[in-house]
């Protein structure tokens, strides 16, 4: 079967993901790294807005690729339900600074008929270090995803 | 002893913490519900811009007003150091759609000298349903918070 | 309807909740002090089994007590099918010692048909400290469970 | 500068841990496969004591198996202060039956000086199947380890 999702994110390899149908995704503004059923990898630049008091890369902001990514993965994964997320347990490490670029790499770890488990690990690509890692749970819904 | 940082956030009670030193706060553009050392609250409007390929709120964007709202119940405790989050667990049960309201109030749970960990929860005020609740952990670090 | 596995467990107010089916259960011995469908309360003694090289109730012991009255909270739901934890997420917070009654407390946060939601908080009744908290996930499984 | 901890488990490799001060790891009387300061691997006999109500590894056992093992690759690294857990996070996949024997492995994610951060798994050694993940952070205390 033909998997028009997958095909879609491969496309924009190398570029901005300005594909993506979500707006909160284009505020991120990810580029498309790689991309396959069992990992997909975006980099983020880190802008002014998305800093914290301090001038680091926000805490929530970092949870968000995480977040974004683990979605992208999911929906690559050419299935006929949402699979909504249901949890989101987040570790931080170290730091990035404004215009740090950060890479986010997601992790199949279960694709179970009703729970999917992806890990995701953010590694700033200035200082080489780990920012944070992450687990995220995805449980089935009802609402199938249109076209 | 003046707490001025707890001072300065009452004075935008009812209004949208514009006085915030976060640059992605300004982005989340919160108002101020209520502040104290035990807990603050938030109202934040889901903008168009924080939504997901499903029109609902992003979980990133979630996890972001809670990780904000933390950093701010951190800042107003009047503490020399930073804490940085060392982690941050949500869970996540209904959704919001652009337009509605959502109130964040956190939770002192432990003060401690090395460790301080906050409860969170986000409310739809107009679904009056959960939206998430999450914990998150602090850890002293050398750091000196400027005056 | 009536709820026959609420009542089991009612029938044991007072008393180590020696009606258990689950061997483990048996091995924590807790005593049932209370019990409705949306939280349960549980009191343990710290036997000098359960503790750590250094005399204090092991952190895998606590986080088996707050599993198992999540298990039981769920069980008393009166529910047709199994729903499986998918994840627990616990924060430690003061200690106890041996001899120590420790008491949990779960809280049923949400009761959906796919997803239910337990808080849980253990107290350490000597200290009145607060031992730990958590939070856990339950999925709904085909299996049924026997009357 | 020698490290008589590291020495002593490793002493006990193919063998029960029965040299461990922890009274609840000799409840959960674990064989050592292989340990470094990076990552500890124990395996473990499911005893119907460890079950629950179906007959399946209690959840509460994985977790204490997993916290039981984190606290060995802790105590391995030699440090001179303990740095007690402040939170335990676990995904369970499948599971173990009674007799099935099980491999924990842990992984040394970040070794800061307040801050120690563990990755686990959980695997079924008679099925292959993942059992569980997790992640745990580990905070820096007063308390002297003694020699």
């Amino acid at each position: 079967m033909e998997n028009k999702r997958l095909q879609l994110v491969q496309s924009f390899i190398g570029k901005p993901f300005s594909g993506s149908p979500s707006p909160f995704a284009k505020w991120l503004s990810g580029t498309v790294i790689s991309v396959d059923e069992n990992s997909v990898e975006f980099e983020f630049t880190v802008r002014k807005e998305m800093t914290n008091p301090i001038g680091m890369l926000h805490g929530g902001v970092t949870s968000s690729m995480i977040d974004d990514c683990i979605g992208v993965n999911f929906m690559i994964l050419g299935l006929e339900n949402f699979y909504p997320t249901i949890n989101l347990s987040v570790d931080f490490f170290n730091s990035a600074s404004e215009n740090d670029t950060v890479l986010v790499r997601t992790e199949l770890i279960k694709l179970g008929r009703t729970v999917i488990n992806f890990n995701a690990v953010v590694i700033n690509q200035n200082s080489r270090k780990l920012v944070a890692k992450a687990s995220s749970n995805l449980v089935i819904s009802s609402i199938k995803i249109p076209d």
